[in-house]
């Protein structure tokens, strides 16, 4: 679908579809980066996405890394469906600002690898929080991709 | 800790942990049952939750497969942190309602596991749409824990 | 591929694709019980099969659960190829006997989700010393699959 | 454990701990590299090791890939046990020999995570087939280590 989408075009693709799930627009996820196989996602800190101790919630480190992962695969193979993903909570996730960046492993016609790595952003220093990977699956003929 | 608490003491705990986390409040994440080793997380859909299909997020999945993996750990040792989640997209995720199911595999001094099954609660109907799991760590002395 | 095949029938095509895979022969998997959606695969410790410390090792845990999961899928799909395969080990695996009890959480037309739990068998008592899961996609048409 | 030594006690200390698992003498791992949160272990293809179609096992990439991450863990936190592992099978595992190069993504008191890239090596091509991960736990006093 996405061969010979130029970044731009592959930007601006991810960025309608981030902009049409309301859970996206509602956490404030914002596309910053996309390439050909590439995505990153990134996240304003607020008090809102806490768990119990004020850290960002695992339940958000997940949906950031499912996310961007599926923005990574989209650049390569059209829209797609997540069937697995993990997430691997490293050290508290506390920033003012998150990036999970996500990168294709493997591309296929029914299935696509995908990794990602998110780190909180303070002022100058980036810290890695998390990882995570996303095993999803083409979404043949229809509006019915994730 | 909670060796020879009462369901009705462990789900007033559970309650506890779940009131004070900001992100379960803003999601609207509600604890229905609670016993030794056992923990069940609701979630009334609203259309804010939705992915770009308009069903639940993947990320929301996790979120509740993360926190009722979480609370029925706290259960039986205490807070805890999650090291890794995991879950399985099986079907889209498409109700009125929605029930996270966990329960302990296997507790231990330094770490729980734990698997959850995710139903769609629609009228009388419901269905497996995602299953998960989670391995805590015990958090020891502090208001560490996740 | 089996919809319509008995029980004897599905235990038949699994142990020939058991018997036809050298790493089972050479490990000794016997396949013991086989119906739609289910599967068991046991295993007789030996010496050769340890790990440092004289358990059985980690890797042999996960061939026997993504052996199973395999062997689950294959009774209501035909052949299959693991995408993904986690392994969750929770005691120390000893035991004079192992026996890998799989079984299809959801079948579908490219992608089938399966669940594993691995116990030690000794004499009369039986301990659940791994859990696990598959996830596996449908082998079209050819001698491709696993 | 292991916070002051060369990269030589270290190859030693592992290929120690290598030699003395049956499993791995059986199968024929080598230790080919080993440095700080560092470690690469290969293996020669032989019919034994086949699934049914001739490939490797899923079954040894599970074990390459728990067993390089564990030697990668043991070069920083000395000896350690698996905790949760996963395997991405991304291609059929087809070659003369194959090696699993794990590192540690992030080393810490009682847990280890580390992540590992599985290659099938053929005269001067190297294939990535499989990645995977292992969380592992610190050994804590005894023999008792993985």
């Amino acid at each position: 679908m996405a061969e010979n989408q130029s970044d731009l075009d592959l930007q601006r693709l991810v960025r309608n579809i981030n902009g049409s799930a309301a859970f996206n627009r509602w956490c404030g996820f914002e596309v910053s980066e996309v390439s050909r196989g590439r995505a990153t996602v990134e996240l304003q800190w607020r008090d809102d996405l806490g768990q119990y101790s004020g850290y960002l919630h695992a339940g958000i480190l997940g949906a950031l890394i499912d996310t961007a992962c599926g923005f990574a695969a989209v650049t390569m193979v059209g829209l797609v469906l997540a069937s697995h993903y993990s997430v691997n909570c490293l050290r508290p996730a506390v920033g003012k600002r998150f990036a999970a960046r996500a990168r294709v492993v493997k591309p296929g016609k029914t299935q696509v690898f995908t990794t990602c790595e998110l780190y909180a952003l303070s002022d100058e220093r980036e810290t890695l929080v998390a990882t995570g990977e996303t095993l999803l699956v083409v979404a043949n003929g229809g509006g019915d991709g994730k």
